[in-house]
């Protein structure tokens, strides 16, 4: 495999706004998109960065994104409130429900809030991180289309149901943890394919629900936890449990797939669902800040095992690590993606972004 | 290994109920102590049934749990509610604190509470299908004294860190996830020990660090999730997140160990979270039991992968079927707690549990 090239955050930035707002999307939603892909882009979590860029032009293009939303925030019962996405881009959902349950904790102590009628809103984290750089944990969770079988199951029945939760940490960045509730990211099937690795064990079936390894020939992705695969399935029935039955929105097997066939332009009608804590209305920020200083402290000093591949890290220390990397040396784009790019750049006549 | 000797339920209840009394428990910590326990036990959840009756005995006696706390409720801001347990059993702070919770969610839409100075609880979803039966989505966290390495780590380092959520399901028990993040309860390992019984792959470790399946070897648990053991550790990073920094209580590593040596008498001043939310808050209780219905239903008529070892289920149904089971037939004693049990009923005078 070919070290693939780079590019500079800038330039990446410029050329999605670009491409955005060339695609039919309206400032909102352009900027919430740049902000949530370049989040995933710049920790290493390739599969929710940048390359999804034509998919959202896609969507944007068929109808399925509803590219000039009018969002509406019905406030509820003391801590809640309900978000109608209007088809929003789901990175403008997501932004805006957190800002809610934000501004919500922010009095109450606790805010949630569930989302109606959004679409893909790739990486959860950069929702959950956002919380806890305003002081808030943060907890963020969306169904999708169905990739993930039960435990014991043959078929896909959830989507990768990610769980994001962030905490935050004084004078640090955050406790962010962004995990997909299947053994492995939909979106790195997809990559594996294109950079030709293979997966890991454990991790996808064939048709017939068999293990495979092979990235072409998965067709429906494991709950983490191997043999405990009733825990990562369980996990993503919370997922559902917040997405559909408490929102209203379909259940991950009736949501319209994201890929695999053209864009018949039906909204996919996604829901998701939004919780702030603020620490400030239980313990107080000091003693909050002081124990987790303390907890994050121990995690970096604890001692490996025999045989570990390296230090015990804490939920977003391996991303910080890319990150600080990628903000001097620039984010790496696959060959598939800078292809797309490239023909994206003719259709509209944009510029392509600069290379690092 | 020997079919272990069943028990009737309402022999067992006598038992407990006269044992807790005799050892210095009030009526509440003893009848929240039970329902716990036998919750536990009905459904097969071994590790944290009757047979840690023994435990909760030695701690009231050596004062480590207060037999007679004064609980108190202190409400916060809107939506929040610190519960100060003074050194409850663990069982009555976490049924008062979830119907506080619940209480609160009723009017606020979600209700959070924190929960100060208690004990070890035993099955945290006990709490949470209660909050299910009265219509909530209910979740319970609580850290523990460290028996559980890090991703990548040598020694223990988090709690068994169990996370429990229950949804209501109309007409129907509820949808009952109680998980713990360790890839297998710590209880399990002491009870397979008593039952000689090997562990399954990669879920302990010994002194060094490396996997073991011998239950006297296995000194630290590994987190759930195998390779991506990370997701695990993360998971159990949440709950002493909501558990410690959140409650001002000590993190997983700084408690008195529940066992490996004599109690001194010192609390151990846990800490843990209870979260209520109100279905009716968000979409009502119609859309919501219909979708949750449907979901449910979709899971119990999956199709089995090829090799599987059954029909996919839904949390809580591998516990309805053993509490079916065990409601005809009684509950089984493994033998160590059998011996147990004939000591106490010794040591305080008490009629020994009906045979099934």
């Amino acid at each position: 495999m070919t070290e693939p090239q780079r590019y500079t955050i800038a330039g990446l930035e410029a050329f999605l706004e670009s491409a955005l707002l060339a695609g039919g999307a309206d400032v909102p939603s352009a900027n919430a998109a740049i902000r949530a892909m370049m989040h995933a882009s710049i920790i290493g979590v390739d599969s929710h960065g940048v390359r999804l860029l034509p998919y959202y032009l896609g969507v944007l293009a068929s109808g399925e994104v509803n590219g000039h939303p009018q969002i509406e925030v019905s406030h509820g019962a003391g801590s809640t409130a309900v978000l109608d996405a209007d088809g929003a881009i789901g990175h403008y959902a997501c932004y805006r429900a957190m800002e809610v349950a934000v501004d919500i904790a922010r009095g109450q102590g606790v805010g949630a809030v569930t989302i109606k009628h959004m679409s893909h809103m790739g990486a959860a984290g950069a929702y959950a991180k956002w919380a806890a750089e305003q002081g808030f944990i943060g907890m963020l969770v969306a169904n999708s289309d169905a990739a993930v079988r039960l435990f014991d199951g043959r078929d896909a029945f959830h989507g990768t149901s990610p769980i994001a939760i962030g905490a935050p940490v004084p004078g640090q960045r955050p406790w962010l943890m962004d995990m997909a509730t299947s053994a492995i990211p939909q979106n790195r099937v997809l990559l594996y394919r294109s950079l030709g690795l293979t997966l890991p064990q454990n991790v996808a079936v064939d048709e017939k629900g068999l293990h495979t390894t092979d990235p072409h020939a998965a067709r429906t992705l494991s709950p983490v936890g191997g043999e405990q695969g009733y825990k990562g399935a369980a996990l993503a029935g919370l997922v559902e449990i917040l997405s559909s039955p408490l929102t209203g929105m379909s259940l991950s097997t009736e949501l319209v797939p994201m890929y695999g066939k053209p864009s018949t332009g039906a909204p996919r009608d996604m829901g998701g669902f939004a919780l702030a804590i603020n620490p400030a209305a239980f313990i107080g920020t000091e003693v909050y800040g002081a124990i987790i200083t303390r907890y994050l402290a121990n995690i970096r000093a604890a001692v490996p095992a025999e045989g570990a591949t390296g230090q015990p890290m804490a939920p977003g220390d391996r991303e910080w690590k890319v990150e600080d990397e990628r903000r001097v040396k620039g984010v790496p784009v696959d060959p598939d993606s800078e292809k797309a790019f490239a023909e994206l750049a003719e259709k509209y006549g944009l510029t392509l972004p600069a290379k690092a």
